[in-house]
């Protein structure tokens, strides 16, 4: 056995001072980054707010109207619901923002549910919040573009027919202005994310205002409603219904939770003070919609969107102000899906780097983000989209369950960690599976509010299932075990792999091997051929050269040409009557490897001509490639590729001067 | 210089037992062929005009149809026209079957216009006749196929919109066929032709005795007319225009004299017989159409096909006589097809072994027949299907001039020899490019049969090119040029290869290298790269390792790893900012490359990853296949894959234990 030599290891340091040239890509996303440009990506609050908190204030442009949608089914007298359920929804908003202040101070590094569900509930529990997310992040980008198409729609009908298509183009650029990185896409989005909030509070304003004075009427020329048969009376399952539909208003709360570490210092501090923003703006903007939503009698429509409706009987007609709300929506939606750009990839490459996803997901592209997740992420939104034609009322139904599954994970995560701290002592403080608890004496209150929190968003959770279980609500009850199944088998892959690689009972290489067998395929007689017969022989004495047999005459000439110029090498012929070239190859090494002393090495060099323009390559059949990728396939051999180009062959031919 | 060790080459002759095992190919297209079963493959007179006259017989279902397209321009009236224009069309079909009775006898192993071209007339001609006939097998495919839909669609008005998707059926039964070789093919095209040519014989014999006799009346309700208006007088363009459609008769006359080595024994003989034969039937049948056309009042329609109009009005309606001659037409149309089928692969052989076109044309599959001609033509016919809505009067002004171009061009040829083999003497035999010029006494009448071919052909084709030029002559007069340019550049390809490959002026190889160097690059440390690391020890004691350092902390682990378990081999770690792999490598190797000595061999040896399960490949970055793919098109180095397989790794383990 060889003991490893220590101090005789020489190691050098070469800065690659390579930099990438222009391209096409350089224009659509912008320069590359050096790793060194990273820690500068950072966000303050109002950046945050836009880039973070659009999902979530995005989701009032629909969860009112899919609350409706549900209520239409008993007629227009159960349209008063409306607002109680609205109420109730907000009261649900807070205990689930007081509960995450708590998760955000604790996790300044980063405390989404997958991580919290990590270090405090396991690996399956983790998985499973993981793979909830990450579906419901892809729901996010289907659900929010959708309803951006509906709002254009409600303004140009003329658009109808395109939905698809426009919801489709508005993917594809959120894509690009992600792949951009995080700071430019924050710039980029703070603007219109402003413009919105504005603009609601305007519009919710006046329409408070008129309806105190008593100067708001109702909605002129409503449009037609899809369902408006009283098929259903007011039951208790029904209100549920309409209940689970209005939460989807509380999809995007946890972003701000998982993308901590994107804030500038203090990240704790700052993240959660744009947490109280978001919900206080989102509830007010919520409650003020449903409110008025009533008030002018607002119905259910896949043509025109409650927010239309609003708009329109607000400012009195389709002129400046309606359109200015109506673009202001549209644009804050078709962003909304850019909160599940930041956070889709992050997870992803989260859970990469644990070794449940690919690692390809944990690859940061030439501007410092993670490309892989970013268009992984556009391609299943955009499927979706098209198997869904654009219809939020479709997608709705699949939504929000992953979403509410993260959020009880993650609070019960957080009560059981309170628990473990109220084991500690006084300024003691102790790291669990890598996540530090520190004496808290306030441990109590703290996980009654995890805990509470925790248990009314699993309530809502069953609710969710109960009552959109047929419209779709089943699939994702299937999909979810589902991932997480594939999560487990992929990270089973990655521990065999790591340990069977593991130098830990390694016994260092084996005295070195004194045999070297070299086999080397051949169609013909060249100076490629020659070139490679100069290299197999420069690996070893042994060198066995196989030509196979398609053709007789061509054979005859093979032979004759070896007995010139083969140098002495053996020339095995191997008959192929089926015309075949790899399989008898292959059986042929079957045989030698078979044979092999233990000692020995076998190595198969391939003769493989590269032409010097690319098109050439469809006038020569690719058998190299075809055998290559066979023979590596193959256990105990190693390939060798010699490649021979024209007009320059392989090995420094000054050589022959000398 | 090594001077070449003549007699102590060894080479072994080792019969593969390798059996293709069974799969589905064998269901579709058969058992896999030997080699040997290869002379087996000819056919008889019989079957011979089966296989090679389909395409020229079913012709008659569509030239009177295309001659009457063009009259019904100048109303009603010029319909008279049609039967001296067959006659016309007849007696050039007396002149080229004559012409050809010379060149199939002179031409006993295959005398096809592209092989007397380049015998007699020399490489471009060839290759200009070459360019035609694959143009127009493909055309065949397309314009016989179509026809047959629209035979069916005569019979069957519901299948209308379908034609496309019946076409694209039709062209992929036939494909199959074919895939299956040529003696099964004859075997299952016997029996239709022959079904085909009784019932037209019927229906034209009653049609003619019911004529005679006065009982054969007028079509009944005849189908509606796409151009009735008289736009046009008769003039000479529009009667030369109507010739020109009409004489698509005479495709497939030439698809014999490519195919006599297909014939048994004597085939000059055989196929000669067959040629004349196949002519009788064709003016036949094609002066019996044209002529009862005029007396039961047809028109040009594209709704019901002259061949139904005929057939229904001779059996008094659609009973089973008319349906037994729809099908058979639809049929033989169909399986003419078969014929394009069998030339074109061959001739694409044969101008690929003579380096004008890509060599895989040459290869013949699992049953003897040249597999990739084949499905080349099945492909590009199917797309011209779909373009031209497989309407035959869309396609008809494309097709017939390549035909008439390797017409002209064949006879031209023979006409040539002729005259060479007039200045020889008596009994005597020369050799010219391969092929025997024999004295014969009856050179000059032989010369001047072919030479009044050629002209004539020459003739019809410039009437083609004028009256057909607007309607799309044109794309097949800059076709045919561009496609020989083509030709001309692969030609150019495979010979500039051959010579900078050949060994003629070389001078064997130079001494042995004595310095070998060895870089090998890694992405961490395992047991994975042990293995190679012991492969490349094995290779020169000269190794460098390369790390490219995307991550500051793994590259911290590699070093100490290395410091480790890198048995002294020198480690280069190269800095990579943007977080590129590939690139920094790259630009490592080409300082490597630049620097290195004259009598060194640069080796890189690659440790690539394969993994158990195919899918597994999803789960790591294809670094290795991406890297191969990138230095093999570097100049100056050797690339060496080393596989490691998980839970066996690559040389023999058992060389631990001694």
């Amino acid at each position: 056995m060889l003991t490893p030599e220590n101090n005789q290891t020489e190691i050098m340091h070469r800065e690659s001072d390579y930099t990438p040239p222009r391209s096409l890509s350089h224009w659509m996303i912008g320069r590359p980054l050096s790793t060194a440009d990273a820690p500068h990506q950072t966000i303050g609050k109002a950046v945050g707010l836009a880039v973070f908190a659009s999902d979530a204030l995005s989701s009032t442009a629909y969860a009112t109207q899919e609350i409706l949608g549900v209520l239409a089914a008993a007629g227009t007298l159960a349209f008063g619901y409306v607002f109680p359920i609205s109420i109730a929804i907000v009261v649900l908003l807070a205990i689930v923002t007081i509960s995450y202040q708590q998760t955000i101070h604790a996790y300044s590094g980063g405390g989404g549910a997958y991580i919290v569900s990590r270090d405090n509930l396991g690996e399956l529990p983790a998985q499973m919040a993981g793979a909830a997310l990450l579906t419901d992040y892809i729901l996010t980008v289907a659900v929010s573009v959708s309803s951006g198409v509906a709002q254009i729609v409600s303004a140009y009908p003329a658009m109808d027919p395109y939905r698809v298509e426009i919801a489709i183009g508005a993917v594809i650029l959120i894509m690009l202005v992600n792949l951009r990185g995080v700071k430019e896409s924050g710039a980029a989005f703070a603007v219109p994310t402003y413009f919105f909030i504005v603009m609601m509070l305007i519009t919710v304003g006046i329409g408070l205002i008129r309806g105190l004075s008593g100067s708001l009427g109702t909605v002129i020329d409503p449009p037609s409603q899809a369902i408006m048969h009283n098929v259903s009376g007011i039951t208790a399952f029904l209100i549920l219904h309409a209940f689970a539909n209005g939460t989807t208003a509380l999809t995007g709360v946890e972003a701000i939770s998982n993308g901590i570490t994107a804030f500038n210092e203090p990240r704790s501090r700052n993240a959660g003070i744009t947490l109280i923003w978001m919900s206080v703006i989102l509830g007010s903007l919520f409650l003020g919609i449903s409110h008025l939503t009533g008030q002018i009698g607002a119905v259910f429509s896949e043509e025109e969107t409650i927010i239309s409706q609003l708009a329109r009987t607000v400012f009195d007609g389709r002129g400046l102000p309606y359109l200015a709300t109506i673009w202001g929506t549209t644009v804050i939606l078709i962003m909304a899906a850019n909160t599940a750009f930041a956070d889709f990839p992050r997870l992803g490459a989260l859970a990469a780097s644990d070794g449940f996803l690919p690692r390809q997901l944990t690859f940061r592209g030439s501007r410092l983000v993670y490309s892989n997740g970013i268009i992984t992420l556009s391609i299943i939104a955009s499927l979706l989209i098209i198997a869904f034609k654009a219809s939020v009322t479709l997608l709705i139904p699949l939504y929000a369950i992953g979403v509410f599954l993260s959020f009880t994970l993650s609070q019960f995560g957080m009560a059981r960690r309170w628990l473990k701290i109220g084991r500690l002592k006084d300024g003691e403080e102790i790291v669990e599976r890598g996540s530090v608890l520190r004496f808290d004496g306030k441990w109590k209150s703290k996980m009654l509010v995890n805990g509470f929190g925790a248990f009314c968003t699993l309530v809502v959770m069953f609710v969710f299932a109960i009552t959109k279980f047929r419209e779709g609500a089943w699939f994702v009850l299937i999909l979810t075990p589902v991932l997480v199944m594939i999560f487990f088998t992929i990270h089973r892959h990655y521990k065999g792999l790591a340990r069977s690689l593991s130098l830990e009972d390694f016994s260092g290489n084996p005295t070195r091997q004194t045999r070297h067998r070299v086999i080397m395929p051949i169609s013909g007689v060249h100076q490629g051929t020659m070139d490679a017969l100069r290299y197999a022989r420069l690996l070893s004495d042994d060198v066995t050269v196989v030509h196979i047999s398609l053709d007789a005459a061509e054979t005859e000439k093979v032979q004759k040409k070896w007995i010139t110029w083969g140098e002495g090498t053996r020339l095995v012929i191997l008959d192929s009557p089926y015309r075949l070239f790899i399989e008898p190859l292959l059986e042929y090494l079957q045989v030698v490897i078979a044979n092999r002393q233990s000692n020995e090495t076998i190595t198969v060099v391939v003769p493989q001509f590269i032409p010097s323009k690319r098109w050439h390559n469809l006038l020569h059949m690719q058998t190299a490639n075809v055998l290559r990728s066979e023979l590596l396939n193959k256990h105990g051999v190693v390939v060798t590729d010699v490649p021979y180009h024209v007009h320059e062959s392989i090995h420094s031919h000054e050589g022959h001067k000398e």
